[in-house]
């Protein structure tokens, strides 16, 4: 039945190893049933555990899909109840990330729910083995908003050796079918794809924010803390957020103590920029396949093109080696 | 007669489309040799263009193999002279890396010889370009030694569509026959290789040297100026070099001025380091697959199993789309 068949497209029952990363307040229920309709796998997500957001979001993909979807949570600022809260929607899959899974795993495991941790060292990888993953993602520096240190193409194969049997999908700087058609190469299931579909019509971005994606390149492109800096944000040390630069980087990176003395009064100010679309300030979380995306376009489509496109390279490959 | 046939493969006459990299002072002519005579492109690293020792090296590669090779230099420390003595030995294809080709394009070309320039940003791709690169490096940060910031994955794919139909290889990150098929997924022809070479019997490396990085894992490097600040070496600041960590950066990253300080008094301590083979001072270059590389082995096996794997996982590709 599937098209690309992979461990990942077995193991949650979809077309493609295609799965969309859970980018808090940007995949919201209607992009994450517009990607699993289309035979990927939608994330949603549950960002820094607003319930209320949350709640709705789930009602919303549940509406419009019977197809598999999931949620994605950061593990640092969840708690049990949003934890129970998104278990009541009976997700095929709950992804942690930036932090211990383990305190949630049983909770993952006894409501029938796939256990998904995304991982950005060997460290990691270590710990979401030993929590009993279901599946890892290793994430690459390269992708969009939070993450790590590590380079997705040596980090997938390097996560590969230490958890197999578990399943790996890869995460960071896939944009189209060249980097799906690489990422099987390296010995993942399947790719996790935030940036390109942050740019897609049924994206809760705003227009504005999309419209910047398509304009920048990579090298736009920064990970820098003054985004949670200002908002007050704990983000333990090692994780960072990849975003487009704009005035306020300019202005701020590496001036952090400054900016974090500002309280509550530059929070409410990031706040309001946030609310009016205004991204001199705020944050355009963005990956560094930015260079790869030209054009806001509709979920669907890119799932089918991201597979036809990996689908063509693999036939072509196997013609290399005659 | 190419095993794995590539617009590579059939500009330079080779089996495999596996290049190792010029690594200064490593990629000698014992190891070029080794990895041309077993079906790849081995490339002499010119290093900071030592006539002596670059003159005694193409010698020996000229000795060892009637198979295509290469030499690559440094182009913001290289001058005519040096290029000038390295098409005197005729390699089939030259390397310029770090700055602007243009100055030697024209005499390369005279001299028959295929222009290959390696690149970290897209502003350096559309210059290669534009001196007429018969083959552009998509170099990738989480290469060992020096390099830029991009990482490969997204990197390769955003140099690709920007230089077509000029061919493409990637570099950093790869080390086995995963990373090569990842790469020729990216619409790369090619891989070149450095730190999985720099452990192999034939490089010119320490000992000590190789042993630690077998040792070591990707997460054990880093991004570094303070072993080109302790030599006086004058590299443009946005490169840095990619080394293991070790006592030497953990007491002088962040410290770069001191050590400046330092002086002649400082470089003779280091040099002296070096010789003796003292690696908790002297520059250990690795790249991030250093947790793929698992034992020293003779560069033919490492081009034969690298090649072979690849194959192996483009014909698996292909039975994923039935």
């Amino acid at each position: 039945m599937a098209a690309l068949a992979t461990p990942f497209t077995e193991m949650l029952g979809v077309r493609y190893p295609i799965a969309l990363a859970p980018m808090g307040s940007v995949a919201g229920g209607k992009l994450a049933a517009a990607v699993s309709e289309a035979g990927g796998f939608g994330f949603v997500g549950g960002g820094y555990g607003e319930a209320q957001w949350l709640a709705a979001e789930l009602r919303r993909v549940k509406d419009a899909t019977r197809k598999p979807w999931g949620v994605g949570l950061i593990t640092w600022s969840a708690d049990r109840n949003i934890v129970e809260l998104a278990l009541a929607f009976r997700p095929h899959a709950l992804l942690f990330s930036f932090g211990d899974p383990t305190p949630y795993a049983q909770m993952v495991r006894a409501a029938g729910c796939k256990l998904v941790c995304q991982v950005q060292d060997l460290e990691g990888a270590r710990l979401a083995k030993r929590a009993g993953a279901d599946l890892i993602v290793a994430q690459g520096t390269e992708a969009g908003g939070h993450g790590g240190g590590r380079a997705t193409l040596p980090f997938v194969p390097a996560v590969v050796d230490l958890v197999a049997p578990t399943p790996v999908l890869a995460a960071g700087g896939i944009a189209d079918g060249r980097g799906l058609a690489a990422a099987l190469m390296l010995g993942a299931c399947g790719a996790l794809i935030g940036t390109r579909f942050y740019a897609s019509e049924e994206s809760a971005a705003h227009a504005a924010a999309k419209a910047r994606i398509v304009q920048a390149g990579g090298e736009r492109t920064v990970r820098t803390r003054v985004f949670d800096v200002v908002r007050g944000l704990a983000w333990p040390a090692q994780y960072t957020g990849r975003a487009l630069r704009n005035e306020f980087v300019e202005r701020w990176q590496g001036r952090e103590a400054a900016l974090a003395a500002q309280g509550e009064a530059g929070a409410a100010r990031y706040r309001r920029a946030a609310q009016e679309g205004d991204f001199d300030t705020a944050a355009v979380w963005a990956g560094e396949n930015a260079d790869l995306i030209g054009a806001v376009e509709r979920a669907p489509a890119l799932v089918e093109r991201i597979a036809a496109q990996a689908e063509a390279l693999l036939r072509q490959g196997a013609r290399m080696t005659q």
